[in-house]
C-alpha cells in the first residue's frame, strides 16, 4: 500500500480526499494535518466520515511527515502550499490543489497571486488535466491541480480549439457555481440565509481563474486566445455549470460538433458527451468525477454554445487530484473514483 | 374604486396579482376566474392570502364578466389569452400577461407561437415596458405585458443601444431563473427533488423569448440586432439574473456606462442602478417591482458586462402588469407596488 | 410623526424593523446604530432596502440619542440590551427584543442568562405577547419582546391551558426553525453548504427558551407546568413550525378544540385559525405578522396535536415589536404590519 | 453472479437500487421494468446513471422474467406489489419495498391499505429490519422491507423497549422528512416552489406508518405499545430525522442510555451511536446505509429524547432492501452498500 499524507485536510477538498481515498485499493491515508484542528479525530471534523479513518489531525511538520509517507496531497491556500510542496518535492510525488504550480508563466502567476518562492520547481511541475496532459503527468514530480472553473471551461473548449472549430477571440464563459467552492470558513456572506434565493455574479472581469484558463487555451491554440469569464454563485452546495459561447470558424452543425467531442474524448473514463438535445445538469454528476458535456450550434447566429457540468469538489478538485496521482503511480486511472453520482 | 377581473387567477402570477392589488388604493378585485378551481375560495388555492379577498373562483364567462368590471388582467396561456382579450377589448382596458399581444410583427408571433385569432387588435395594443413605452401605454387599450426574460434583458440593453455604446451584433444574454417562472402545474421535472442541487440550461437557441427580445432591440436600434439567449434554471423560487455581454463601440469605462444608465433611468421609480463595484442579486429584489442593474467595462477585452436582477413574478409579470394598468388609468405609477424586497 | 431609534440595527431583526417601519404611517426612523457598521448607509448593509431610508448607521451614544427620539427599539444581544434600555427607560418607551426583560422571576433569568444589571426596571416591564397581555402592554414603559420559539409555543397552548382542555404535565413542543433565527454573524456551522440537506436538533433539553415558555404557561395555568422543548434547524431562511403534543383532560374533538381557539382569538388581527383538516405551513406566513394555528384531536390516544407557524423574524421578533409599540403609542395595532405573506 | 430483476425501477427507489447494485460484487441486474418507460434506456430515465447499466426498461411480464433471474426486488406501489410477488415467490427470493408484506396481522394491513390478495404468502414473509430480525430474514422467501419512517423510529426505540428503559405508553415520534419519500410522480404540491421555505406536518394522526411502527413495538414489548406519530416535510431531498420522546421507567442518565444502545447495536455494520452531546444530522448519512442515533436523558422532566437520522432512500428503502437480500443469499451484509455519506 502506498502511504499518503493530506496536508490541510480539514476543508471540503480535504474531506473529499478522505472520502474518495477510503475506497482506494492501493493508497492508504497515514497522515492528515490541520493547524486549527490538530488533535481532533476525523469524526470531530467530518461527522459523515465517522468510522472510515482512525487517525487524528496533526500539526504540519513537513520534514517528519516526509519520512512517513510515499505521496502527498496539498490542500492548502496558495503561498502556504508552495512552501509545503518545496519540502516534499521532488523526492515524494505531490499533487498540489492550490494555484501555486498551475502556471507555466511565472509572471502571470506573480501578477495575479504573489511572489513565487520556489520558481525552480515549476520546471518539474505539470498542469494536471489528464485529458490533455496525461503523458506529461506520468513523468511529473509535482502536479498543479487545475482550478474548478478552468476544469469545466478548458475541457469544454479544448476540442474546439484543437480542431479549429471556433475563432480564438470573443470566447465567453459564464459559470454558475455552488457554494462549496467558497470553502468551509467562517463567513457572513455565505450563510444559508444570504445564499438561499440568491443568484449573483462576483469578481466580474477580475477572477483569478481567467489567466489560468487563458494560459492553457493559448498553449492549445498556439496563439493568443482571449476570453471573458464571469463566475456566479447559485444556491446549491456542489457543482459548476459553465455555458461557453464562441464564434464558429465555419459551417458546423450540432452533430458535427458533438462528433468532434466524441472523437477526442472517446477513451476518457470521466468524460460523458451527451446526445444532441440533452443539456448537462450539475445534479447528474454530483459526488462523481464526471464531466458531462453538451453542445448546440445555433442556427440564427454564427455562434455555438458548449455546456459542461462538473462536481467542483471532485472533478474540479479532489477527484482530479486522485486521478493525477493514479497516473503518476501507475494505478488504474479510476482507482478510488468509482462513486456513482448521487441523485436526487 | 375601479373594479378589476383577473382571468386565470389560480397560478403564481394570479396569486401575485391578488397579493399586490390587495394593497392598491384605487383598484378592487371583483372577479377571479379559474376553470379548474371554480367554486373554491382564495384561501383554498392560496392559503397565504387567507383573509385578504373574500370571493370565490368562478367559471370564465367573459361576456358576463365584462359587465361587472372596469378593467381586466388576463393571466392565461397564449391562445386562450387572445380569445379572452378579444371579448373585453377595446371597451375595457386589458393587460394581457401572455405573449399574444407582445409582437408588432404578426409573422414572428405566428412562427414562434400559433395563428393569431385577432390580428386587428394588434393595432391598439402596446408592449408594456413603461421605461421605454410609457407614452404609448397611456393611450393603449391592450397591453402586451413583457415576458420575464425580455424585461430583464431589454432594460439592461436599452440605454446601451440607444446611446450607441455597444455594437449591435454579438450580444449574448445568459439568464438564470428561479422555478416560479415554470408555473404551478403538475410536473415531474420541477419537483423539489429534481431541482435542488441542479443548475441546467434549457431551450438552448430555441426559447420563445429570443424573438421578443430581438424585435424590441431592433426597434430601439432602428437596425438589425442579433442576440444569443440562453435561459437556465437554478434552485430558487423567484428571480432572474441576466448576465449580458456586448462589444463596446468605443472607449467607455465602467463609470461612463453607469452614468448612461443613471441618466436614462433617473426618473424611473423601479430601476435601481448599483454603484461601481456592486453586482445585482436576485435576493435584493425579491417580492418587489424593482430591477437592479450593474455594469462592468472589461479591461482585458473590448467587451462590457451588464447584469440585471428582477423578481420574475413581479417586475417580470404581475407587478409590471399593475404598473401598466396604473399608467392607463392615470393612477400613480407605483400604486399597489410598494412591497419592499423581502430579505432574507 | 413619532421619531424612533433602532439600537443594534445591522442584524436580521434590525433589517426587518427598517423594512416594516418604512411603511408605518406614524413612526419615522431617525436613528440606527451599529458599532460594527457605523458610518455605513442602509444600502451598504441591506442592499434590498436601497432607496427606503436615507440615514447612516451611527455609534451608539444612548444619552445623545435619547434627546433625538420619542421611542426606541433595542435589537442587541442580552446584557448589552439591558444597559441600553436603562438609559432610555422609563422616559422613553422601549421595546427590547432581547431576553433581558422577558422574565418576571429574576432568579430564573439569572440562572439561564447572566446577572441582571437593572432589576428595578423589571417592575415597569411587561412581556410583549399582545394576544395575552394587551392591557398591561398599554401601560408599560418597557416591553420584553418574546422569543421566537415562545411566541409560537405559548400562543398554541394558551387557549388549551386557560380553558383546561389539556393536562399540565407532559407537554412536548417540537419546533423546526429556519436559519435566520441564528442571526447574521460570521459562522461556519450556518454556511449554506452545512445547512442544505441538513435537519438536526440542537440544545436538546437545554435551550434558554424553555424557562421562558414555562414561566408564562405557569402564570396562565396558575400552577406548575412542565414542558419538554426541542428546537431543530431545517434548511429554510424564515419560519418556525411548532408541533405541540399534550394530553387531553377530557373528551374533546378536533372541532371542539378549534372552536376554543376560534373563540379566544376571534378579535385578534394576526391569528388565523385553520379549518379542520388543514395544517399550518411556514410558507403561508412568510414575511407577515401572522400566526397560523391548526389542531388535531387524536383518536387512537388521549392526546392532541396543536401546530403553529410563524415567521420568526416578524411575529417572532420585529413585527411583534412594532405591534407592541403600536399598543403603547395608541396607534392601530396593525400599523406598519400590513405585509401580505410572500409565496412562493 | 446472481441475476436480479427490479420490478418498477423508474422511481427514486428504483434508481437507488440500480446505483447501489452497480457496485455489488455478486449481483448483476438483468431486468428492469417500467410500464411507463418501457423501451427507454437507463440514461433516459436516470441521466446520472449514464454508463453504468446497458439495458432498457421492459414491460413487466413476470412469468417470463421469473425464468431469467435468480432474485427480485419489487419497487411497486402496494397492491401491484403483492400481485408481482405472488408470481415470483416462493421459488425466487423477493424483497418487496411496498407495505404488502410488512404486517403480521392481516386485519391491520387490510384496515389501513386494501384487501390482501395473497394472505398465504404472509407465512413465508419476514419484516426486513436486520438489526432485529436477522435470523428470520436468513430463512425467509419474501421480505417485507420496512417503511422509511418505521426504520428510523423502531431502531431508535428497540433497545429502550427491550431493556425496559421506557414506559410503553405516551411515546411520541416527531419525524422530519425530505421530499424524495414522496416519489418521482407528477405533482403540484411537491414542486420546488411549493416546498422551498416550507415546513409542514401532514397526515397528522392518520399516517399509515403508525400501525406498522406499533405492530413491531408491541411484538418487541410483548404488550400493548401506543404511539403518537407526526410526519413533516422539510425542504431537503433526502433524509429523515426522527425525534422520539418517551417516559423513563427509572433513573437513567444519558450515559446509561447510550450504553444500552452501544451494547445492543455493537456488531451492527450500519448503526452509529453518537457520543454524548452530539446530535444526529441527516446530512451526515446522506447516500449511505447508516442510521445515526443520539440520546439525551432530560434533567427537568422524567422523559428522554432519542434522535435518529437515516437516508430515507437507502437505509429507509433500497439500501436496506439490498442488506436483506445479502442476508438471504449469504453474501457479506454490506456488499454493495459501501457508499460513504456525501457531504456537503
Amino acid at each position: 500500500m502506498i502511504r499518503a499524507a493530506i496536508i490541510g485536510a480539514s476543508g471540503y477538498t480535504g474531506g473529499e480526499l478522505i472520502r474518495l481515498l477510503s475506497h482506494h485499493p492501493d493508497i492508504e491515508i497515514k497522515v492528515i494535518t490541520s493547524r486549527k484542528n490538530k488533535g481532533m479525530s476525523v469524526s470531530d471534523v467530518f461527522p459523515h466520515l465517522t468510522g472510515y479513518l482512525d487517525i487524528t489531525f496533526e500539526e504540519p511538520d513537513y520534514e517528519k511527515i516526509s519520512k512517513r509517507v510515499d505521496t502527498v496531497f496539498v490542500a492548502l491556500p496558495h503561498k502556504s502550499a508552495m512552501e509545503a510542496v518545496s519540502i516534499f518535492a521532488p523526492d515524494i510525488p505531490v499533487v498540489d490543489l492550490s494555484a501555486d504550480f498551475r502556471f507555466e508563466n511565472i509572471e502571470t502567476y506573480e501578477a495575479w497571486y504573489t511572489k513565487h518562492s520556489s520558481p525552480e520547481l515549476l520546471d518539474i511541475s505539470v498542469y494536471g488535466l489528464p485529458e490533455i496532459y496525461r503523458e506529461n503527468i506520468r513523468e511529473a514530480k509535482i502536479i498543479g491541480n487545475p482550478g474548478c472553473y478552468p476544469t469545466g471551461a478548458i475541457l469544454g473548449l479544448y476540442p474546439l480549439i484543437k480542431e479549429k472549430i471556433i475563432k480564438e477571440s470573443g470566447i465567453i464563459i459564464d459559470s454558475k457555481s455552488g457554494l462549496s467552492g467558497a470553502g468551509r470558513n467562517q463567513s457572513t456572506s455565505n450563510l444559508f440565509t444570504e445564499i438561499s434565493e440568491s443568484t449573483s455574479p462576483y469578481n466580474v472581469g477580475t477572477h483569478r481563474h481567467s489567466p489560468e484558463i487563458e494560459e492553457k487555451l493559448c498553449a492549445i491554440a498556439k496563439s493568443k486566445v482571449n476570453i471573458t469569464f464571469t463566475p456566479h454563485l447559485v444556491p446549491m452546495s456542489r457543482g459548476i455549470l459553465s455555458t461557453i459561447y464562441a464564434e464558429r470558424s465555419g459551417e458546423f452543425s450540432t452533430k458535427d460538433i458533438l462528433e468532434v467531442f466524441g472523437d477526442i474524448y472517446k477513451d476518457e473514463p470521466f468524460v460523458r458527451i451527451l446526445p444532441e438535445g440533452k443539456n448537462p445538469n450539475t445534479a447528474w454528476v454530483r459526488g462523481s468525477n464526471f464531466i458531462d458535456i453538451g453542445a448546440v450550434s445555433l442556427r440564427s447566429t454564427d455562434r455555438l454554445v458548449v455546456m459542461t457540468a462538473i462536481d467542483n469538489l471532485v472533478k474540479g478538485a479532489s477527484g482530479q487530484a486522485i486521478q493525477n496521482m493514479n497516473i503518476i503511480l501507475g494505478f488504474p486511472e479510476d482507482a478510488g473514483l468509482s462513486t456513482i453520482p448521487l441523485f436526487p
